[in-house]
């Protein structure tokens, strides 16, 4: 095992990476940017180290800053998070080159997953089913166009090095398009640092389905099941659950085989998680690979009684799975619902402020992960998250029932928050039912419930 | 289901109440002390109504102010917790006499279970192992010692109508027995208004090892397994776990069928649970039986997924069992700490004062009851019990490491608590290797490990 495991990033993920080192007897070094000197991850740490100042560029995406951070605190290891430097190649190759350990996959695994275009072509490799699109970089808006007859209108034109929902605008028709390859190349460049644009057919009425997978060095890998997240806001996940609802045995099995050819044709190491989008007939299209920790992994937690973030620093450290695919037996359903730092009448622009009255909520089957405490400022430097509220119940209706209760008990001064738009989804008698889709959300957020 | 449940408890099990009630839609209504307005229950509760002064005779223990608490809040049931009315038979005797539902057992198993020589009788009577001891009220110190002589030194005087680990005094030979005769009859007159002594012989190096059972009014009971809780501090408990460990099977079957076989002698109905002493050869004596809900009841819920807070107000609406004996599949492993307002350095007094700052701890398979919240005022009127913390992991020793990190992460200002002694023990060898028992604790404390 690690002497020293280096948490490089913030919020609520360092804090459950503190945790999960506690959990193994690890020392925890919690690297942080001056904004976040005194948080919570960075009291429970058993050491701290600043990176360098809010900007992300400066300090916990500084592949430099970071190696710094390692040598300077006695780290051997360093585990990225969900943030900056998750998905870089760049530190993962810096750390294949010493003797240091990055706690994800091998640099090519991060390379081929962070460029959408070679992840599509890997994806028909393993014979995985994906959306109609491009499989080159387009040339130009008259390409595009092509491409978009091609597949029919409307389509997505994406940044091939895009993510996290960013860099993706839809295009109804020809007239749009001009403006769209424009735009979205420009992001591209600002944002991801590669000018690469492609199209993918937009579908509507699907659902948001991914595969957690788990794999060790000595070629293993196991599914750890499904998660719904089709409550989304603008391509941001609000909702997530595990086991996703309403899917027929066929496609829970399709789905599950897909991620799994994925990982062995790609080659993925620890956790990765494949994303899918399900129609209503259960065809089903692969859109991504992230070869890291996703922020709603909790769902599979509690749904799995798995430690995926202990299973991480487990397996950097050379572990072989703790169990076989038959021994996965997974009880119940678990809910999560994304409290953030939003003004709902604002046009959802993020809330920064002071926390100074504070109650979070807990109690059977409910799990909180934050950052907050009472004195906790949350600054404008970084996304609005500010706690996970999980629930498990024995079934769906239990576990939504006590997520709506404890999103109830939850209270705190000094910033505005997405809470009673939580609590509007979970009242929803669309989404009790589960027959909710991508496209719920305006609808459950207008009062018209009727629409489906 | 009922309207309204009134909730004639405090501290946490009032939160855990007025959240069973959310679960299951329905209305709550906390009735309290003037020293409990504006805790955490009452902020809770969809109502609240004033019982009364501090003093438990006046408010929480009063049969008259809670009926007029339930008449004047318009509530059809009334829960009492694990608190001054919920072994008492007269509530629930008053309950039966009117329209309102008393949840729990009736009144006549009340008074047979709150009589410990009658409870011996039954448990005789159910082929239900007891420790040797008078199964008669001792008549004075002569038959006291004739009875002591009979089963042999040590042995517990205990007060008939006691509970709660007091009224107890253990008895090493005849020379102190009549000093120990005349201060047990005095503890049970005042504590217990029941005069009534018997006695038990008294045995070291045990176990206390409890089976949890819930029974419905169409006379079908299943058990949820174990519970150890040998981590006592003068017959309190400090630290519980679900299932106990180190016991054979035939141990563990033997403890199920006692407590299921009592369940029918007696009638239980609702939630109850039987304990027992077990020694090194597995050999089990039962000692009493609790029909009400337990401080400890999380780690069955953890462990077996089923939630008795729930399940105790369906039953008492009259909902069946909802599952079946082989259908119980419990999972991996939880332990439960209580963390108590006591000064260590002051030889565990109670410790009062007014919590300015707070961090709960929170994350994976921790869950933590608390009643607790920034600017709660910790009032010297009632027992210490400030939080439990409870962990669930896939075995044993992950449950205690989450535990342990939890408990580190916990802090609170303006009161003394015992959390570095809880601390101690999740770091004991003999602990950790469950080789603990009911006379542990002291070595722990005095740093002999070696003891066992």
């Amino acid at each position: 095992m690690f002497r020293r495991v280096l948490v490089c990033d913030r919020g609520e993920i360092a804090v459950r990476l503190v945790r999960a080192c506690r959990t193994l007897g690890t020392h925890s070094v919690v690297a942080h940017s001056t904004a976040d000197a005194g948080t919570r991850a960075t009291l429970l740490a058993d050491d701290t180290f600043c990176l360098g100042p809010p900007d992300r560029a400066l300090s916990y995406g500084s592949v430099p800053n970071v190696l710094y951070a390692c040598a300077h605190s006695g780290a051997d290891a360093v585990h990225p998070g969900y943030g900056s430097l998750a998905e870089s190649p760049e530190l993962a190759r810096a750390c294949e080159q010493t003797e240091l350990t990055f706690i994800g996959p091998n640099s090519e695994v991060l390379a081929l997953c962070g460029d959408k275009i070679a992840a599509r072509t890997a994806m028909a490799n393993a014979d995985v089913p994906t959306l109609p699109g491009s499989d080159h970089a387009l040339r130009d808006p008259d390409d595009a166009a092509a491409e978009a007859e091609r597949v029919g209108y409307p389509v997505l034109l994406k940044a091939a090095a895009g993510g996290g929902g960013r860099g993706i605008r839809k295009v109804d028709d020809r007239s749009q398009l001009d403006e769209a390859f424009d735009e979205v190349t420009a992001t591209a460049c600002t944002a991801f640092g590669d000018e690469r644009v492609y199209l993918e057919k937009h579908v509507s009425g699907v659902r948001h389905v991914e595969i957690q997978l788990i794999s060790d060095r000595y070629g293993h890998t196991v599914h750890l099941g499904e998660r719904d997240c089709s409550i989304q806001r603008g391509n941001r996940k609000l909702i997530e659950e595990a086991p996703a609802p309403a899917l027929s045995e066929r496609t829970r099995s399709a789905l599950r085989n897909s991620g799994l050819r994925l990982a062995e044709t790609v080659g993925l190491r620890n956790v990765a998680t494949v994303e899918f989008l399900v129609d209503r007939n259960g065809t089903c299209y692969c859109t991504e690979v992230n070869p890291r920790i996703q922020v709603e992994h909790p769902v599979t937690e509690m749904w799995t009684g798995y430690d995926l973030a202990v299973s991480m620093i487990s397996e950097a450290a050379g572990s072989a799975l703790p169990f076989a695919q038959h021994e996965l037996s997974p009880s119940g359903h678990a809910v999560e619902a994304r409290i953030t730092a939003e003004s709902p009448e604002d046009g959802w622009r993020a809330s920064a402020g002071h926390i100074e009255e504070l109650r979070l909520p807990s109690g059977p089957g409910v799990r909180v992960d934050t950052w907050l405490e009472t004195g906790t400022r949350v600054s404008p430097h970084y996304d609005p998250l500010l706690a996970k509220i999980i629930a498990w119940g024995t079934d769906r209706l239990m576990a939504v029932s006590r997520l709506r209760t404890a999103l109830g008990e939850f209270s705190c001064s000094g910033v505005q928050t997405n809470v009673s738009a939580l609590e509007a989804v979970l009242d929803d008698s669309s989404f009790r039912e589960a027959a909710h889709d991508l496209d719920c959300l305006p609808r459950i957020e207008s009062g018209d419930n009727n629409g489906l």
